[in-house]
């Protein structure tokens, strides 16, 4: 393996490690418990799964991956915050919209190079890009590997 | 700059972004504020500054970037769960520990060079490292970045 094999290895590897942290938690829960609030009168873990399934469907798009599978929740899970809208699904057909969705993008992800990772992602122009070509595919996979550890340390604490 | 720095650069980056959005959130608590808990009956947030100071000062041996600046903290901190010891310190000084151990780590990371990353860390031997190469700093910082967000999502709970 190259140098860059081990970056983009490493990297894939932990976004993989995230959602399997996350899925743990959401396997030991009833649907009933999905009800429950990361604190009180905050987020519900419903609530939380489905952004979080809503945000992932997005990297679709944002990546150049494939058509999102999803677009039905950013009302309920990106547009609006919790208890505004009624639930869109029942907690069931999130849990496999969740697994899907990830599923479809690890995909897709197995198959980048190093040098797939450091192409630009779709918000940023070409012009953009060759100013700060940071804004690429690796960045948003980080943050977005952040972005499940964030909410994972939320819902540890539902009761 | 060549793909590999692309990969170190940007595993750097999400290391420093985080901390810095856990400092942008310290900055807007006062000392009594950090008596807080994020949930009932769950971590103070002044355990979570220190549990995160503690850990973080334990990646000096890891990483071998130098010596630790504060091994008093892990008893309290890491050994113990919150409620358990009296504090150790006052809240100011825990906020002096926490910059201080990350501006020393993040000096020495700004030093290392992409293979710097991918050597192994002081908890695997040679051999074991032989046979899984993945065992590296690199693995060792997204981790801990990912750590610093578990706790960050649970920080702004906190009332």
């Amino acid at each position: 393996m190259t140098n860059e094999e081990f970056f983009s290895g490493a990297a894939l590897h932990a976004w993989k490690q995230v959602i399997g942290r996350f899925d743990k938690g959401l396997a030991e829960l009833s649907d009933e418990q999905l009800q429950r609030r990361v604190s009180p009168g905050r987020n519900r873990l419903y609530y939380l799964l489905g952004h979080l399934t809503a945000v992932h469907d997005r990297l679709f798009a944002l990546l150049d991956v494939g058509e999102r599978l999803h677009p039905e929740l950013d009302e309920a899970f990106i547009t609006n915050p919790d208890g505004t809208l009624a639930d869109p699904v029942p907690a069931a057909e999130l849990r496999k919209a969740w697994a899907e969705v990830n599923a479809k993008l690890t995909a897709a992800f197995e198959k980048f190079t190093p040098s797939d990772w450091l192409q630009r992602h779709t918000q940023v122009s070409e012009e953009d890009f060759a100013k700060d070509p940071t804004r690429n595919r690796l960045a948003v996979l980080l943050s977005r590997t952040n972005h499940v550890s964030f909410h994972t340390g939320q819902t540890v604490l539902a009761k």
